[in-house]
């Protein structure tokens, strides 16, 4: 047992709630579950190792070296798991992330996309890793609820994705997002937390804009697709 | 010359572009400015050295040593500034945080209030410091353009805060954000990152909630604040 690899083919949940998260939402994908001599045995840890029988994942505990993996103190239990990511393209409203950077940030819009009942999210590389530990943690498990893929340009990821309603978010020479009317299915796509999206994206669907006052160069990039993911979703009430 | 201490008078900007802010936002709060030797005598560098010679802020090269405050190897300038608080609370439009915790979340929180142009945070203690200089950097430099203030408790804001309509933001009995009508002036209000706003908010003014799936438990704190700001700035337009 080594610390996570970004080459290989394994990672790992950091702690109870995501090793739940695991196999609550995707035991096919877990492979192993370190538990941690002090781990208590209450109705979490139960209810987990039912889960786990069903799978047939198995339960290894008295491993303290894995914990290694773990800068914190307080973790009593690992999940390995298998990287994964959806074979298909399903129909349905899209995020597509160009080039994001940022581990936190890919995690925490995971989170809102699960908030929000987004159906697929397609991350175009180069990207940040999906699957560090960190991103994990920071996509409170929502990283096994929500279907995605990496693609390795965003005229490969619309190959797959068939007829639909573009949304590129930029602020050059774009409809403000409370002025552009949404319909669906669409994909809400967002650059990088630096650069933003080329102005190549001004040909392709409706660039929309997030107003906001000059006091700032833009918005955090998670902030922003939840508010694109909420104002969308709000139209369709 | 120390490592930043949160119970000090003063703390700092680590880097050219937070450094600038600092200058061009707040340059009554700026005590000093280190220069690294390496750093390049650009444009930039000149208009920072007019600005802070208009504010009789000193520019100090050559000093080594106080580039241990940050861990990052690229920090070309560090500004030292004065802690701050705003001494009155203005009318208009407010967003309250009732126990933070996470400087990365305060610090984004800064920079969304300040893309929307709100016109004080109010920071209700026990809360995370938004002078640290991670919240400063997670701010993009945005703490120097919002009035903001810490209270020990949320009456002792209200007390402040004169007559305006307040909304809670909690999953609990509550309307949901679209439906719920916008007044002005508006305080919107948000509980710990972990355990929300206590039941008794739902007392105050009318409680709102983000609507979202059952998948996860709720959204990033930050990323609730910009939706929260976005909706009700919308219904303004």
């Amino acid at each position: 047992m080594e610390k996570y690899d970004k080459k290989g083919d394994v990672s790992y949940t950091l702690g109870t709630t995501l090793t739940f998260e695991l196999l609550l939402r995707k035991p096919e994908v877990a492979t192993r579950i370190y538990i941690h001599p002090k781990q208590k045995r209450d109705a979490t840890y139960e209810k987990m190792r039912a889960l786990a029988a069903k799978a047939n994942i198995p339960f290894i505990t008295n491993n303290q070296k894995i914990f290694s993996l773990s800068s914190k103190d307080n973790v009593m239990m690992i999940g390995e798991f298998q990287k994964f990511q959806s074979k298909t393209v399903p129909h349905g409203n899209h995020v597509v992330l160009v080039n994001p950077s940022n581990q936190g940030n890919l995690g925490t819009i995971f989170r809102s996309a699960a908030a929000f009942s987004i159906d697929f999210l397609a991350i175009i590389r180069p990207a940040a890793d999906a699957f560090d530990p960190k991103t994990v943690r920071s996509s409170m498990g929502a990283i096994f609820s929500v279907p995605f893929a990496y693609f390795s340009s965003f005229e490969e990821y619309q190959s797959f994705a068939g007829s639909r309603h573009y949304y590129p978010f930029m602020l050059q020479c774009s409809t403000p997002l409370h002025k552009v009317s949404k319909n669906q299915p669409y994909s809400l796509i967002f650059g990088n937390e630096a650069t933003g999206l080329p102005d190549s994206f001004l040909q392709i669907g409706t660039p929309v804009r997030i107003e906001q006052s000059s006091l700032v160069d833009s918005l955090n990039l998670d902030n922003a697709v939840s508010i694109g993911l909420y104002s969308f979703l709000e139209q369709s009430h």
